[in-house]
Order: C-alpha cells, then structure tokens, then sequence
C-alpha cells in the first residue's frame, strides 16, 4: 500500500509512538509485506531468525523489536511489537469504513457497465466499461475492475486475507488493506471468492477465465489468458504465468510460480514449482507423464509379486 | 434452445448476413450443441475435423465454414466464421436483458412458495407450487422449478457455461442461452452453483438431494433420487442417471455417463463412465474394490522388499 | 433441542396423536439425535437393529414403532412412524416461519456491531458486541454469535443439515431444527457454510478462524483457536478438538474426533479418529511421516524392479 503522500519518518513515529533510527525527515512512502516491498516501503519482522531478510529486503524502514545496527540508506522504527504496531499503521492510513449505502458513491461505474440487483459495492471501488456484475456480487473497498469484465452472482472480491500470527492469548490477524485488480476481459464464474492482498494487490490477468466456486487467496498474481476450473483453490503470494491451465479441483500451495503455459491436471495438489508449458498431475503432483508411468506400474505390482513368489 | 416459431432458412441467413445452401424455405426450429441436437436445429462446426459429425448429426441445419456437400434433407448455412456466427444468433433469439428489479414480473411463482428477502428472480423464470427459496439465492433468466422444491441460501441457478474458445487474439466465449431445470422434491444445499446449458438443459431430476457447496455444470443431467455431498464437482455434458450416490468432493470429468445406482466414494476423481450399480474410489477411480486390493498390496510393499533384500 | 418448558409425556403423545407407557406426567424436557441425547430428552428409533441403542442411551423417551420391554425410569411413545412423527414434533415446537424483514425484528445485535447491506438475519438470531458481518451474509433463524465474530461476505450459517432417509416414495428429510453457535473472536471467510445442528447445535469454537468457502456439516463441534483453510469439508456430528489445523481441500468423514492440536495436510481425506499431537496426510490418510515413506518407497520401486529383473 502506498500512502497518499510522502510521510517524514517522525511523522511515521508519532502515528504509533515509537523511536526511530535515522533522520525525522527520512521519506517513507508507503507499508508492504516483505515479498512485495518496494523502496520507501515500511516493512516488518519480530523474529531475530528474520532480521537479516527484513534489513536486506528493498524496504527502507524497518520496523523491529531490537535497535540492530542501521543499514545504510535505511531507517528503522523500533518497537516493542511490530506485528501489531504494523497494524495500526494499516488502520491509521486505510481503515475499515462501514457502508452507508449497497452501491458506495464514492465509487466509479463505467459506460454501458450493468450492475445487477443486490450487488455490494465498497468504498472507492472503480469498474470500467461494458461489464456485467451479476446478482448478490459483493466488491469490498478499493478494488479496481477493468473494461469487458463479467462477474457471476454471489461471487466475492477483496475479502481479507488469511493471515493469523499465533500469539499467547491466541490468533492475532494481520489487516488486510490491499486490492483485488481484475483486469479487461477477465470472466470469473459464481460463488468465487478472491480475497485482496494484504497490503498489495490480488491480480487477475487480462483475459483470464475462471470458472465458478475458485477460490483465489491474498497477493496471487493471475496472469494473462489463463483458464481456472471449478473447485481449484490457490494459497497466497503465488505467481501463475500467462496461460497457465488449471483443472478442476486443483489446489496450489502458498508462495510458488506456475510457469508460462503449464497445464495441471483436475485434483493435482501443487507443491513446488512449476516449469513453463509442461503437464502435472496427481497429489503431491509430478510431471504428469512420470505419474502416469508410477500409475502403470503400480498396477503390474501384483503380477510381478506373483512371479516372485513363485 | 427452441426458436418461439419455426422459422425459413433465408430468414436465418439474413440475420447473420451469410449464404445457405437449401430451399430459402427450409425449417428451422431452434439451435443447439452438437451433442443434443434434433431435427430442425442448426449445429455449428468450424474445423474440418468434425464437419462429418456435424453433417451426420441430427441437426437439419450445419452453420459451417466451407461449402462442402449438403446431406440429403438438410440444408447448410456458410460462414466465415461460425462460431461468431452461432453467437451472434443465440444473442438474436435469446438477448440478455438486465433487470429492472429483484424479481421479474415476467417471472411466475406458484401457490404457497415462499421467497426470502435478498434472492434475485430473473427474467421468464417458473417457480412451481410450495417451494422455500431462501435468502440471497439467485436465479437467472429462463430458470424452471418445479413443485415442492427447496433451495438455500446463496445458492446460483443459471450462470453461464465455462465454455471458452481460444483464438489468436485470447479466449472467445460461447454464449450460454439454456436453461436449469429442477424437477419436484429436489433440495439444493448452500452456496450451490449449477449453471445453465449453453443451448440446451441443465436438469437436476425429481427427488435429488444436492449437499452444500455442490458445482454442476452446464448441459449436466441429474437423474431421480441421487445424492450428491458437499463440495463435489460435476463437469459439462454428463449424464448421472437414477439413484447414484456421491460422496464429497468428487469430481467428475466431462462427457461422462454414471450408471444407475452407481456410488462414488469421496475425493474421487471420474475419469471413465461407470457402470450401473459398483462402487468407485481413487483419483483416477477404479471400482473400489480393486481399488482397496491395491491399496493394500502397496502396505504390504516394504515386508516384501525386506524378504526380497534378503 | 429444549423445549420452552417441562411438558407431559400425555401432552407429547396427543400432539402426534400416539399412544404411550410410563406416567401420563412423566416429563419431557426436549428432543434429540442419538449422539447429543440427554435425560429428558426424546429420542426416536425405528429400526430393530438399532432399538437397544436407543433404549439404553441417555434419553428418557423413546419414540419406537414397537411395544417393547420398557426401561426402568425411562418411557415409551409408540408410533407406526418414528421417523415422520419425530419430524411432526420439531415442526410443532420450532416451525420454520417465512421472513417479513432482512433482518427480523425478534432478532439481537450487540453494541458496535457493523451489519453491511443485503446480510439476512432471521428470526431469534443472537448477535454480540463488535462483531462485523459482511455483505450478502445469510444467518438463519436462532444461530448464536458472540463478541468479536468477523464474517466475511456470502457466507451462509444456519442452512439445513443434509440428513436424509430413504423411504419407498424417495428420500424424507429428517427436519433440522438445531442451531449454529459461533464463539468470542472467531474469523469465517467468505462463501462458507455451516448447516445448523438437526437437533443440537453446530459449534465454531472461541478463536477460530476459517477460511474460505469451508463446509461445516450438521452438529460439528470445532474447538478453540483452530485453523481451517480454504476449500475443507468437514462431515457431520465430527468433534474437532482445540487447536487442530486443517489445510486446504481437506475432506472428514462423519462422525470422528480429531485430537487436539492434530495437523491434516492439503487435500487428505480423514477416515479415522486422528490422535492428538500428530500429523496426517493421504486419501485416505495416515500418519504424515507413514505416508511420505510411502511415497518414497514407491518411488524407489522402478529401480527395484529392474534389479529383480536383472
């Protein structure tokens, strides 16, 4: 999430009352997690196993629980806990604001674009031309659709990520103040549910298809002209390249990248990386032809433990 | 889809601006998908490689890209571009029309149905007698129900088929414009998604249970008295005859035939027809039994491996 | 379910018009499935197999289609038709009423608590303090929420459980009166659903977070501070205890226990009482490090065989 304007790291100080390392007037402009942050970008860490990749990531602030020795170009907020002082600088710059209204005025709604009845749409939310957003749709707060877009009924953009830190007294949630981007000519079925980044953005890439009841987790990147099958569930912070097909029933683990043009089959479960244009199958999947010839053999098993025996 | 009236053959072609082959007089009744065409429908065909399906097939009328010999008694539409063309006339005969309200008033609900706040009735929809649509259920155009039939909340009727061409300039959609059908004494579970055929029916038959979470998808024919669990998916084109039970989160391919009384146990994945009346497992499923043999040889593996060592 | 007050046991057998042994004041405090019965309680049997069961459960009353030895302390209606009359009786204390309103006026909402537009919320529904319900949510009549409850858009609490019977004519439906209870700080994402109990209740325990589109069956009991992904379908009258973590497409069969701080990973399917402290995987599963020895083993086999051969 990037801030309305560049803040001064004193600035940022006050908001959550902590010290800082570095000059009152070092920029900081904006917050992310540690996979998308960008120069000018608070990041966080709490755990010392972790420090190393907090203070070497492109983020600029670090907000920390120990005061380390400052890299150089960088600044840090100390504080006695970052996970949830990291929360209440997404709740000071973005918070949660209850509707007042089913379609938000602070919204924007393109040309020739119909919206059906009993559809929810947030706050700031902006859909583009000729889309059709079918009944009982729900579009939380700032996520942006583009031209030629269909969205089937009861689906759900931009609902929070799933994200709970363990704690002693229980789970603590990280806020979710990102986005859902759908881009142009993207369909997606009923009763999906594509939830927003948790400070970045969900992408779903230009011309996409998915089918109905796929679920799409925080900062998943869709790229262009992909195919997605009912049922398919994909975890957070993954990559899926350009037309990349999944079938149905897929699931694919948090954190990975499906390669340009890769084709996984219906019920595989996705647990590494995967190449460009090759096929994959079965749970945990494999290159689909080497499951195939581990499926055939198993099935000689029986003969050849027969002759065996004998 | 049945045209409202039968039509002459010139009349078609003028709609889509192309030549025909055939007295200018020739019936035309309505069109549909080459797998459930009749006499009297025009079928569309695009790739050489199935124009002598498409010619032998039951359709009278064949929308197809070159002007190739017309089969006796019928008659051929030529265009350059068929699947464009077949759109554009389903568009013609069955045009979306957004709502003007939550529930049609060209729609009809029969004697002591019961309807929820929040649900979404859409154009020329039946509803039968003593039905209970709970809230947030949505029911697109051309939907039929049938008597004593009852469906839960945020469950979806009638949503478009997944049905995607791919072209050069990214996928080209196939227009749905079937229709559901839900016969009497059916139930339909929560946050169900069963969408319409692209030209013809999508039918859940009389007295079949649907669980939670349920996918169908569209031209899929449900028989009487199944039962279908929670969270399974059934993909385009099958025909799941009487009595079969499924148990969740299977997934059936398309194009399929589940004989009568078939049971498919959970997390199945359907790859083949079944036969009436055997049980199923594994994904790919083999009937169960064989399927537990093998499951049961591969434990008994390693005390044969240590014997085989040794 | 309890009944608002003590009845006789001559009240109950006049309202399904039955006959009965024991005291005509013998009393009768509610009516329950087998596996939640307590003294008081009516319970209903109507197959030979299963009548000492019933007889000698907690319940107080059996509802029996034969004259049988009668228990001591216990009492007898006698029916032609357990089933249907035992239906009867839970319409007769808890009818389904239609809805006048979104959100029934007989219904509770606690301080600070944000409903956004399109939520449903039936009759005698309980909602706490500071919760947030999102849009398009579906809360059936007499669910129970506590304090701090998020529940993300589309999803659907309080829905019939799938609880048939086949009968010659088809399949009856077993009514379901019970509840759903969501405890203090609990997260359910969106497009979820949770069946309300038939007789009993459907519990989320305190500080459970689920994610999207989870399926909880009728009269499941999820403990505290679990974590249940994506896409996981959880059968009925399950007990899930503290602390357990399910991943994502996970599928559990009915009627198990699930110990406390159990982990299942992605797309397992759970037949089995889990103990507590391990780790599971497979479909079916088994332990997490058995199945990974499986795995390797199998994987080895090709090179094995060529051995053998050799």
């Amino acid at each position: 999430m990037k801030f309305s304007r560049t803040y001064g790291l004193q600035e940022i100080a006050k908001i959550i009352d902590v010290s800082f390392v570095g000059d009152e007037k070092f920029p900081v402009e904006g917050m992310n997690e540690i996979h998308v942050v960008e120069p000018g970008d608070i990041v966080f860490v709490d755990h010392p196993k972790y420090y190393s990749k907090a203070l070497e990531s492109a983020a600029t602030i670090i907000l920390i629980n120990k005061e380390v020795a400052c890299p150089e170009g960088k600044a840090l907020l100390i504080s006695e806990d970052p996970f949830s002082d990291f929360n209440r600088l997404s709740n000071h710059f973005r918070a949660f604001r209850a509707a007042s209204e089913s379609v938000s005025s602070s919204s924007s709604i393109g040309e020739n674009t119909v919206i059906q009845p009993n559809v929810f749409i947030g706050n700031h939310v902006k859909i583009g031309d000729n889309c059709l957003i079918h009944p009982n749709v729900t579009i939380y707060d700032h996520c942006v659709i583009g031209n030629n877009v269909i969205i089937h009924a009861g689906t759900v953009l931009g609902s929070d990520g799933f994200y709970f830190q363990k704690r002693p007294h229980g789970f603590d949630k990280l806020n979710s103040v990102g986005r859902v981007i759908i881009e142009d000519h993207v369909e997606i079925g009923a009763a999906c549910t594509i939830d927003k980044g948790v400070t970045g953005d969900t992408t779903i890439g230009w011309g996409s298809k998915l089918d109905n009841q796929v679920q799409i987790a925080h900062d998943t990147v869709i790229g262009k002209n992909c195919l997605i099958a009912s049922q398919v569930g994909i975890a957070g912070c993954n990559v899926i390249e350009d037309e990349v097909i999944i079938w149905g029933q897929v699931g694919i683990k948090s954190g990975l990248r499906i390669g340009k043009g890769a084709e996984v089959y219906a019920q595989s479960g996705i647990g590494m990386d995967l190449e460009p244009g090759k096929a994959y199958f079965g749970s945990p999947a494999i290159e689909a032809r080497d499951k195939f010839r581990e499926m055939a053999m198993i099935r000689s098993l029986p003969k050849l433990i027969e002759k065996i025996k004998k």
